[in-house]
């Protein structure tokens, strides 16, 4: 599912402290896109046993930032918002897809789509990125 | 700093599990109104060892949720939008302070700033919340 | 393109003074969606002759309205983001397309993208409602 | 309220078309800041007689727009969000006040407040732009 000029790309994000942590899988990674998933644990969960929204926030961040740096470029995460439409529990496995809206020249607007199991809407997440002239180590730019 | 009548309020987010597991500490709790804190631990980084925007997110989320809930009236969160504008690190204490904007009578505008050691500007939030009809044990309405 | 069981639905939205002042139309209607049009006009322009950014939202906004009321229930918007991602110019066609992305039983989530003549994308808006246990004047329900 | 420092600025926007047609008036200019107002008039209303969404945005847009140029440096705005709290009617008096709350190198973050005149809260934009290098005629750097 990650194709070899993405390699490098899957490889940089599997540095990323807070997903190991939380337990998140780097599922593919596309042309301005990604999927990330991670089932829900113990950990995750709000005083009332739901999933909480910063684990939910957490996971769609990260196929965010995947999807906005897949060019190899870095791009810096400006804003995002989130809606939390179902509310999702112990054992779920959540999925979360981002892709591209559309760009400018320096910036990206990403769309992030949370579902579960069942493929029933969790949570969208819109972010806008603004892109640096600095490239991820193994970028075909940055050499 | 948490006025007798909001120690069932403490006493229920105590249980938050992520906020838990994330390591953040309740400061204070008032009318509309929550601090909390977090010091950035390793595993709260991302791939190039900043902050994630999933533990800003979640910290502001955590003081939002308190905030939201302060009355013992349980409120939802329907909407939440995140601007990070200072990049932190290992070692720095992030502080969110949530506080009230304005209500409607079933809704109601929250604020949550999150700053760091040096009273720098990490991170704002707004949320939106719909308010149920249902009670936090411990509330006085729910008695 | 307006099916006869949403000609109640236009009937009320061309009561909308400000869309009426700007000169917008009422494309089409269905269930949970609309589309609405505007030529971009001379008083549309901002001080350096694009569109203004309250001339886009107010196109996305009609749409978003029209598409959150089309079960006859009334909605309150209760939170709305705006990206606007390519500037356009006198004498551009805008054209804002509402759709529902995901509902609870009190709210809904909706979509609305703007595009141009060239079917470029213009803006992105996404928009909360919450729905009240009333109805327009006309609706099924209501009677 | 305008310092003469500030002049060009609102000599600029005295430019906006959108903001003349809806019958904008601009009240003070700051460092990042501005202040501008409008009555509700019978072309800001909806279709049940309430100010329109689009009318109370491009109030907020039309302060946030003057205090991100206020500098002189041209800022594009790349996102916002509007919660629209108390519903306005015919003849009230809106006004918006846009202040920054935080900026990196290239980027700020504004807040802007419309009030009614009884003071009452009647929405909350945020607004983030982006600084290009280049300025408004007039501007210091610019020449």
């Amino acid at each position: 599912m990650i194709p070899p000029e993405y390699e490098y790309i899957r490889t940089q994000f599997l540095k990323d402290k807070l997903a190991t942590y939380l337990g998140m899988e780097i599922v593919e990674i596309g042309a301005d896109q990604a999927t990330v998933r991670m089932r829900v644990e113990e950990h995750h969960l709000n005083s009332v046993d739901i999933t909480h929204g910063g684990s939910v926030y957490s996971l769609a961040d990260f196929a965010f930032a995947i999807a906005g740096n897949s060019s190899g470029q870095i791009a810096l995460s400006m804003q995002t918002s989130l809606s939390i439409t179902k509310a999702t529990k112990l054992g779920d496995m959540l999925t979360a897809v981002a892709t591209l809206e559309t760009a400018t020249r320096k910036t990206g607007l990403y769309r992030v789509e949370v579902r579960d199991q069942h493929n029933d809407f969790v949570a969208l997440m819109t972010g806008t990125v603004y892109r640096k002239n600095a490239y991820i180590p193994g970028a075909p730019e940055a050499e």
